[in-house]
């Protein structure tokens, strides 16, 4: 079979997998020119007022309702089927539709809390979405490959046995870009990922799937994961939160991945949500289930309480002498200084000395072995590189000995900048999650703000910050000074029109493995912003 | 400049930084043909009887008498100079002298402490003896190569910079194996290092020269390095104490490296000593100085206390399935198990499934670079590789794609290991340290009792369990089947007269991150072996 027809069969496969009654008629189905879908689940009349207002409560009320037993599990993910079902039709955001089996699991869930007067766990009936490489017995984790379509997981990850054993249901996988190595949400099997902010604008990748599912209200929390910025893009593209934790804190054990046994830069796992409270939630619960007992790579690191502190040190970085911020990036981390320094915090410049060889570095990193694992998995179908993936069908596969010295030299660029950090005696920097407030499908092209800290293994919180793009305000950049041909690119493709109204996030990044204190200062910051 | 010359040159100078007055006359030296020299400091008369108290009290004791004022550092500090300087002329041990600027550094230590009343901090005036390969400036770090002598470090070492911090005197630095990729420690350009308690076998390696320095009474807590076993291995030739910390809990960062940038298994150093206490002592004061905020790969997890288990369940892994322990180490693994089950503690078997393939990736992952990094420290002078190094001289190098398999190879069995310990609820494997009590000088044949908890990244305490080969009741191996190529010529090779009376180490391995319990498990078993 070519690739064509494995991937064609599994989309309609797909299609298929939504119940009729979830199927949105042609009446009242948005137009492909309608943008903005997120008002549909309101405005269509689709949705009753009870499912609206489950779909728009945040899950510690929807655990707490279950709990009580005012709500039951089956309702709420019932709820979130149907609207997960929605975002896809409008989106194109799903790999992986679990309806029937996650329907089935809530109501052993409420039976078994009917039955015992207890809750399976902290995640007792909350549907919970996951990224496609996460493995769940029976479904495949395709990643985007044609020659990974019905080759169904045989074992859970770690993370999927967690999250189970939490008492969470499990209906959805998401899409991701091919080898979840492209900052947006594209592939051969599914296609493409929108944003349902702005279906002309990328939803970000490669945990693009997640963002867009999680902005439309198709799930309250979701997993995804970032090796260079698989969480902090989508999330920012879609103006929601997460965290990229420090490796080792939450377990990635088991799951598929585009380079396996690539471990120069590690990828990490993390929550996607609407809003802090649901990432530190999740945080909290999945620690708390002491991961490091089953996954090898997990830190015997309990999660911590730290306490606030009133005013905070914090390092901006402006721009990193690679790319500047499109108008609207480069103007809400102006406001949003203003508005810390007013709240009384301390706020210095970050020297960006060390970012472009670290955004080299990684990018090294990335196709070290020549593109080989990436091509392996296309070679079984006889399926094309994507377009976005020009680094990897081009590049040439290192020695170990070379390896050994970019290792090297990684490290002592961490060195570096850690003595940086350390003698400026900050609690945090503060800086663009990407250059963009949103970017047209297909033109997202710079990852350097968020993949310094993959290299780096520092935690970084990704919020939106409040401020949202203006077709007037952020009609063009305040100088024509480009840092270089990449930032001259994005320059000529910046389109106040195409992104007005869109949401800009914010990065928070903190020291290496204090992921609660990132949190705990956004939360800071988030009160500083009003 | 040829190797050899560079190599007699470096010697020369090492020779020539013994003041006078610490060579040992012609009509006192034990004669070359003299097995046992540790009797030298008592029966020599070399020594005062001040100097032999000084040299046989336990590190925490000294500190104490030091920051009470009964001794001074510079009391401690010359004696111990003196007494490493007789080592060294005995057992060949040291690659650095620095017995000048010690002396006034600890002149100056007495100085602040009488100024101010106050210590500079947990190890004031204590001097501590460091491997060959930690850099203190203006000192060499050859690593046993020729072309980096004369080559003095322009930085420090973390660890050495707390050393320091924490007012430690830092007077010798010890030999090596050339990379430190040798089981015994001998070179081109210092040649080999012997075993004090008998100067017929060896004293282990890569930490040889710190084994044989502390056995012999030249110090009292020396630091060493582990990739493959180079703590454990010279701890267990010399009757020491040792603990492999996992990696990330004490700082490896700016250390000299044989293989530099080679990260899939991770070297670490860690404490070497006459007592577990003092191994305790080094590990809490080390921690306890927060190592992670100057070394990017440490991490943030603080020295804690665990309460001792009464009883503990222990796995014995009484061969690896590879190479048989040799009669005195079987013999000794037997009796202690013997003692253990009868202080009530719980004894099941260890099933070494992994083990062969562990040992298989250690060895692949050491030579992945084709030996280039050995070579290019080689051919600088054009010094030959040693024998011992085949596997280097004769690798080739790995492409970074088969590296990637090789890591997910890894990785599978690190999670199975895990489940295997999970699922048999185990506190600790009891195993031996090497399948020698001691072995003749070029005979040492085997690092996978300890190379196996590198790869996996257990801590492991190598203690002295009390028991010493006889050449009586350790004359033959109790039965003749060999496990392989490698057991048959270690078989062949074992002489039970020359390594009679010589001590018996086991290893005792905790959970990943657990080091404190290791620890801890090791001190319930001391007193169960009375």
């Amino acid at each position: 079979m070519s690739w064509e027809t494995i991937a064609a069969q599994k989309r309609d496969a797909l299609k298929a997998s939504i119940p009729t009654e979830w199927v949105i008629t042609a009446d009242i189905l948005p137009p492909d020119t309608q943008a903005d879908v997120t008002g549909f689940p309101k405005e269509s009349g689709w949705f009753t007022e009870r499912e609206l207002e489950i779909t728009s409560t945040p899950a510690p009320q929807i655990l707490l309702n279950i709990a009580t037993g005012s709500w039951s599990s089956e309702e709420v993910t019932r709820v979130f089927c149907k609207a997960a079902a929605a975002a896809h039709q409008l989106t194109n955001c799903l790999s992986e539709i679990l309806f029937d089996k996650a329907i089935a699991r809530a109501q052993e869930l409420d039976k078994y809390q009917r039955t015992t007067g207890r809750t399976k766990g902290p995640f007792h009936g909350l549907p919970i979405s996951i990224k496609d490489n996460f493995n769940l017995i029976g479904c495949d984790s395709t990643v985007g490959f044609a020659s990974l379509v019905n080759d169904p997981a045989t074992y859970n990850s770690t993370l999927t046995d967690l999250l189970l054993e939490a008492g969470a249901v499990l209906y959805v996988k998401t899409n991701v870009p091919t080898a979840m190595m492209i900052a947006e949400s594209v592939n051969n099997v599914f296609g493409r990922t929108v944003n349902p902010r702005n279906r002309k604008l990328t939803s970000g990748g490669s945990s693009g799937g997640e963002s867009a599912l999680i902005a439309f209200g198709g799930s309250r929390l979701g997993v995804g994961t970032d090796i260079g910025g698989s969480l902090r893009i989508p999330a920012a593209c879609t103006g929601i939160f997460t965290i990229r934790p420090s490796s080792g804190r939450f377990p990635n054990f088991q799951t598929r991945s585009g380079l396996a046994g690539q471990e120069a830069v590690n990828s990490v796992n993390g929550p996607m949500a609407r809003s802090l409270d649901e990432i530190i939630l999740w945080a909290k619960t999945i620690v708390g289930q002491k991961p490091w007992v089953n996954d090898p790579k997990c830190l015997p690191i309990p999660w911590r309480t730290v306490t606030p502190k009133r005013t905070l040190k914090l390092a901006v970085l402006w721009q990193d002498e690679q790319v500047t911020p499109t108008p609207p990036v480069a103007r809400a981390l102006k406001e949003t200084v203003a508005k810390l320094r007013q709240a009384g915090h301390e706020v210095v410049d970050w020297d960006p000395k060390w970012h472009s060889k670290l955004v080299s570095i990684l990018g090294r990193m990335f196709v070290a072995d020549g593109g080989k694992s990436v091509r392996k998995l296309l070679d079984a179908t006889e399926e094309p590189f994507r377009p976005e993936m020009e680094a990897y069908s081009q590049a040439t596969e290192m020695g170990v000995y070379d390896m050994w010295q970019l290792q090297l030299e990684r490290n002592g660029i961490c060195k570096a900048y850690l003595d940086q950090w350390n003698a400026s005696g900050i609690d945090a920097i503060l800086c663009p999650t990407t250059p963009y407030s949103g970017v047209e499908n297909g033109k997202f092209g710079y990852i350097g703000y968020t993949g310094v800290f993959n290299v780096l293994d520092y935690p970084a919180v990704s919020f939106p910050c409040g401020v949202s793009a203006d077709k007037i305000i952020d009609a063009a950049y305040p100088s024509d000074e480009s840092l270089g041909k990449v930032d001259t690119k994005i320059r000529n493709g910046y389109n106040a029109d195409s992104i007005h109204g869109m949401p800009v996030s914010l990065q928070l990044v903190g020291r290496r493995l204090e992921d609660e204190s990132a949190l705990m200062m956004t939360e800071v910051i988030l009160q500083a912003l009003g």
